[in-house]
């Protein structure tokens, strides 16, 4: 850890250096790699040298077909999808092994409920230790923190390596649990997606110098739109999830370099799929098969606004108790005090509890909870209807996959397995959303809307089988799977990229009507009157600098004016000061520039000096004696944007998250009375929050 | 025409009034309505009075559920989508009489002939002369004028009722001249829309008052989104076109919106088609049937990508030419004084002269001229190879379409036909650019890329037919032309949201991978060296005012600081003027707003004061002598933000463009030096136009 950070103080030195050097790049690498020739100790000098050339004139090589942060997407989007791809792969040799030695201890019910619940509450106590005990920001879904830092908040702690490895850890313990515990990838996979993207992002700026902070939100915004493609191989609705987490505005110079990466996370992760022989093509990660004939008929587009509906009612309830139980957990005594020492013991009981709900000889055969979450989704999709299925199982061909058969039990039909699934799986989500692992919470939301539109779809298809004469225009309750799937997931996240997602994800733009207008129903009822969103909820218990949460959860909070905050000036110079009298500043202050103002009685702002060009300036003047003014020996670049005291703090947050602006001067006619730099902003969004 | 603009006055006086008064909307129109009860000489009193209540009875209704503006969308998607689909259905009636005629002339090759030529040659002139005596504004795409529009920029003209008839029109005789003059619809129909975005925000003003210019923005954006949706049926790329015109920052509060009109006009547009018993069901405009079971091979993606690089240089020829065609066509002597007085027989001449070389007996059987753009897009993105039907027409089944035989005239094969067709082709194409009249680029740019596709596909398919071994995995030159439609169109508009388009048209997710990295390729190569778009081109031809594509033509236009304008501050008020003396600002100045200074030697800028909140105090302290000052009786408002004099213009558009300001001050050490609105950045713009 000492030695990445370490090497990122370097990494920042140098970059400051360069931002008044030679802007052209390619220079400064250069002259680095040459000047290390003058370490003559170092063996092979040739080779290295020559290797050393070799990178040089690939680099130039490469330059010369397109700027370097077009590789650093590139880049980005792949060793995200390998990222991805490979902790697929681990998690389901451990969901395997797991399936495996249950299997094998059949007959023994002791040992299988042993083997049932402890294997979970293992990996979930490995996980929670693992990553409490290296990085504690790797809790949790990582998505509201990584939007307060999409919008310029710096939050160092969440972009560590050590968080990396944490979050990739924990996460694939977390996932390798099963769907014992129900949580999912994508929030934690964006988040990793961003830690790489901040990497990406300094290997960009050591190759090119300069220009960093403008870059560095690109890059993540970038990185943002990777983790989830790469997470499913889904690059449009990737640049979606992009767009909608900007959540205020969203630079359309962003866009092209998020499709691009994106397409590459998407391509290296399907990609790799057809390499290891899972498929024989790139194709959709739930791929469907639903007849393309007559997919659905258009009356059949009130049942899905119906569904939308539905899944919007749902999604208020799951939202009210997910809130509900945080802060409970926050506020009750005995439980926070329990998990401010016992995280670890916690996770595994909770694991535990949640396992033994839902082993199978307790009430496991009644939610189908023996299959993994990819098999229920697989199952849920399915195009045949399952009434069809019941009805003459031997004229009509077999639905395409077997894991149906868990839904529909001896004894039970799966009428009531959905629909005792649909009732009891709110609580156990819940449950599941309070454990203090890296774990995320849009997958298992998704499933549970595939279930629910299930249930609906199944419900049409029983209740319309006499109705529709043909045979060729079924019902295919597949299709209401899908598109409760997207509306449940936005109607829960207030986005609508899921509706994209569902379709890209099994590779049915036929459905994409009737997707799209399920998602737009439950997203206009679950955005009705202010209501938080789950990120936006995390946000405000979390209490998470994030601005437009919160002027969403209390609207009053956009006029809120920014004199209302103590945000003083700090170190100034003024015109008149002379050179000897400045020292004091570049020891002092920690900002890059300083202002400059007119007189201590009349203090109005002028310009700012940098202080790496005050330095030079001291430097060259020091032997002149010392009685020379600032302002004759220094250029004073002037300020090109003033607030003033009557200034929102919204005004202010979007000027600097839109222009690119580090800092805003305050002034009152002329005069400087205030700065607001992105740490300040941090503070007052914070105070802000605590208000709420 | 007066009746109009005697109306549109009437509502902006009106909201004027409205920003000053109670803004809960309601009150203002039923106060309206109510008064209008003094009109005792009105016939059918009672009944009026009651459809008034009625009306106000479902306004109420309707309000409670959602805000007025939403229904604004779904009416503005609705009547898109209505305006779409029976354009379509009158082109395609007058398509058939054409084709009909045409028919019935078999033998008479002059008679044909002059059916072929004068037909559209008559509706070309048509098409010109209405839209010149209407209105000159609604020549030519809209694209690049909604670009500026969308922006910020004031442009009268150009959102007309005049201009929507012309437009309509004019579309419809340049549609039904055919695919002779081979234009399209999408631009216009994107200005269409954005008429009608901007006529219901007049209504949704009308309805609520106030507030009436940061939600025309947000009104122009959803309609641009509506303009694709409606016109393909395609919500989701209609939504990623509005993030790309948008060209700098897109706000993501208008994303929803975008969403819900997009897929209101999508759905209508669809279920119009089912009522008409064109489809069974809401399906793809060009619905193919690829194979499911492998689309395609993975290597194939390197081929996909050499597509899009092909497409990229085709696309830079033809930009080029393209451009000098418009250059040629302004600057040359003889054509320019020709068209500035017979824009119609320009017109006629070069529509006769399309058509007589498009004629069957003259080139037209090399370039399969008999089909409609529609039949060409049909048969190009036919899933079956030509190769293979040629190689055993008997036991492999036909293509499910018989336009295919028209690439493949007697004594010439397939191939001669594409080449000769992709050769040709961009002459033509060019050439119809310059006719002055309403026409869309996109749509012909999209069946050309579409050729070029599967010129590609069908060249693949014939050399690597040995290659691959079992039937399942053929070739499938569809999806070729389903790419290379994307990646030229996106080449030659500089957009991504083509690769969406071609899949929402197609209704084919399985190729969603193929079609991004070859719209990707071409997109870099395309836009590589500041290359300008098409619509870029347009801009700097007209010089309009659109900021983003003056400075990606010259990069060096973003550091234009706005003391190198002369933008004086107009009238400005002293803090201690008597209100005498402020009478005639009242009369002379025709802004809202006027700035309030400290005095005239120190002009420090201490606020604004509203002008009419400046007349309300005339009169109120009319009476107690007109010795009082300006700071005793009216309460400045605090200005929030100031530019300086080196501010750049790209700043100051942005911030503009962003945060809804409509004006900044520029003060210089507190000093009120100049004043920038939207009318002084439209000519600051206009100015740097000049100079590239």
């Amino acid at each position: 850890m000492d030695a990445i950070s370490v090497n990122v103080k370097h990494l920042e030195e140098t970059e400051e250096q360069c931002t008044h050097e030679d802007k052209t790049g390619t220079d400064t690498v250069e002259e680095k790699l040459i000047s290390s020739n003058e370490h003559s100790w170092r063996p092979w000098q040739q080779s290295r040298s020559r290797i050393r050339e070799c990178v040089l004139y690939v680099k130039k090589v490469l330059v010369s077909f397109a700027s370097m942060e077009w590789y650093c997407y590139a880049l980005l989007g792949i060793i995200t999808a390998l990222m991805s791809f490979f902790m697929d792969m681990t998690v389901a040799k451990l969901l395997n092994a797991h399936q495996w030695l249950y299997g094998c201890l059949k007959g023994h019910h002791l040992l299988q409920f042993l083997c049932w619940t402890l294997y979970p509450a293992c990996l979930c106590a490995l996980s929670t230790s693992f990553a409490h005990s290296i990085c504690p920001f790797s809790a949790g879904s990582g998505v509201p923190e990584a939007r307060a830092i999409l919008l310029g908040i710096d939050m160092p702690g969440y972009l560590s390596l050590s968080n990396l490895f944490a979050k990739l850890f924990g996460l694939i313990c977390t996932l390798a649990s099963g769907s014992t515990v129900f949580l999912g990838k994508v929030g934690p996979f964006v988040h990793l997606s961003i830690m790489v993207g901040a990497f990406m992002n300094r290997l960009h700026v050591s190759c090119r110098g300069g220009k960093q902070r403008a870059a560095k939100g690109e890059m993540l915004v970038v990185a943002s739109a990777v983790g989830v493609a790469s997470c499913f191989g889904a690059p449009i609705s990737g640049v979606l999830f992009s767009v909608e987490v900007m959540g205020t505005h969203y630079s359309v110079r962003d866009y092209c370099p998020c499709f691009f990466a994106a397409a590459c996370g998407a391509i290296t992760f399907r990609l790799l799929s057809v390499c290891s022989r899972d498929q024989e093509t790139i194709q959709a990660l739930f791929k469907t098969s639903f007849s393309s004939e007559l997919p659905y008929q258009p009356f059949e587009i009130f049942i899905f606004a119906l569904l939308g509906l539905f899944c919007s009612i749902l999604s208020c309830i799951y939202l009210f108790c997910h809130r509900w139980a945080l802060r409970f957990v926050k506020t009750n005594k005995t439980i926070s005090r329990f998990l401010a020492t016992e995280k670890t013991l916690y996770s595994a009981i909770v694991a535990f509890l949640l396992a033994c709900f839902t082993f199978y000889h307790s009430a496991g055969h009644f939610i189908a909870a023996e299959l993994t979450m990819k098999q229920l989704l697989t199952s849920l999709l399915d195009g045949t209807s399952w009434y069809t299925v019941s009805q003459n199982a031997s004229a009509l061909p077999e639905p395409q996959n077997t894991f149906w058969q868990a839904w529909n039990p001896p004894g039970r039909g799966y009428f009531q397995t959905l629909g005792f699934f649909i009732t009891v799986k709110v609580g156990l989500l819940v449950v599941a959303c309070t454990l203090p692992l890296p774990a995320g919470y849009f997958m298992p939301v998704f499933v549970y809307g595939a279930a629910v539109g299930r249930f609906v779809g199944e419900g049409s298809a029983y209740l319309l089988s006499d109705g529709i004469s043909s045979t060729k225009s079924l019902i295919n309750p597949g299709g209401y799977a899908l598109a409760g799937a997207a509306a449940f997931s936005g109607a829960v996240t207030h986005t609508l990229s899921p509706a994209l997602l569902a379709l890209e994800m099994t590779g049915q733009c036929s459905h994409a009507v009737p997707a799209l207008v399920a998602t737009l129903v439950s997203n206009a009822v679950a955005r009705a009157k202010h209501r938080p969103s789950f990120y936006d909820g995390i946000s405000l218990i979390k209490q998470l600098p994030h601005l437009p949460s919160l002027i969403r959860a209390c609207p009053k909070l956009a006029n809120v004016q920014i004199k209302q905050f103590a945000v003083p000036a700090g170190a100034v110079l003024k015109r008149t000061d002379t050179l000897t009298s400045v020292q004091h500043i570049l020891n002092d202050s920690t900002d890059t520039e300083v202002p400059v103002v007119d007189s201590h009685d009349s203090p109005i702002l002028l310009g700012t000096i940098n202080k790496s060009q005050l330095r030079e300036c001291l430097q060259e003047h020091r032997n002149e004696g010392s009685c020379k003014r600032l302002e004759e020996v220094c250029s004073i670049q002037p300020v090109r944007l003033h607030l003033t005291p009557e200034s929102t703090v919204k005004q202010a947050h979007c000027i600097m998250s839109v222009t690119g602006e580090q800092r805003l001067f305050i002034t009152e006619s002329g005069r400087l009375c205030g700065v607001v730099a992105w740490k300040e902003m941090k503070k007052i969004i914070e105070e802000m929050a605590k208000e709420v």
